[in-house]
């Protein structure tokens, strides 16, 4: 049974779900953050999947980073797999901008996170969904 | 035509090639640290490469962490596409320790990179290439 580990739960905002994964908005309006989460129980290494979900995988993370780089004009995408806090597994999909405070290193301990008010996680939400869901219609023909 | 960006030549010593990527050793020996780079020409992002490249990748990818991860005992891997000082595409793989000195948090910009001695990298290769060129028998499967 997969459940989502209650770290991810507290610091994002469920986005959609995929075949696969949990498309989750980081709560930090610092950067545009999309965070994919396979669900699969007992999970914590990319290479822990089995292949096919391995190539789902891939396949999910790459549309949403083509969606949020092209929704964001981001100047860079930047995908990580850490977990070296919430061992569970989760791919980072971040879009990186040349102005963003931490550029060009990676965004972790950098300045503190920046929940979204109200108004501005409507908008992110507004402008998200419609291009993940754009997004997962060429998921579809995989 | 693919040439290896200069700073990631500088920073590294070659493993070995596969079919898709250059399998690199990053020359830090603070942490054991494979960079992996599609040998495609102007490839930033993933979702950039042709669709069997980035399957390939996810494979070759997921092949080195699970060697490098088996050799080392890691305790997490890390995976990583950043990009973000040099944008040709290049996939970290490091094997990260509770001991280590950055952990828990991303290995970048934590300490600075001590180079292996001659003899400590002739060591960290007589380990790595045995165990990536069974991981390498696996990959021909596929």
């Amino acid at each position: 049974m997969f459940h989502l580990h209650e770290r991810l739960a507290a610091d994002t905002v469920e986005v959609t779900r995929w075949p696969l994964c949990r498309v989750l908005l980081m709560n930090d309006r610092t950067y545009p953050w999309l965070i994919l989460v396979p669900q699969r129980a007992e999970v914590r290494e990319i290479h822990q999947l089995a292949a096919a979900d391995r190539a789902r995988l891939t396949e999910e993370v790459a549309a949403a980073a083509r969606a949020l780089e092209t929704e964001c004009g981001a100047d860079k995408m930047n995908v990580a797999a850490l977990g070296n806090v919430v061992a569970q597994l989760h791919v980072h999909v971040i879009a990186r901008f040349r102005s963003d405070p931490a550029w060009p290193r990676p965004v972790w301990g950098v300045v503190p996170s920046e929940a979204y008010d109200t108004e501005g996680m409507a908008a992110m939400m507004a402008r998200l969904r419609p291009a993940l869901s754009a997004a997962a219609e060429s998921l579809g023909e995989i």
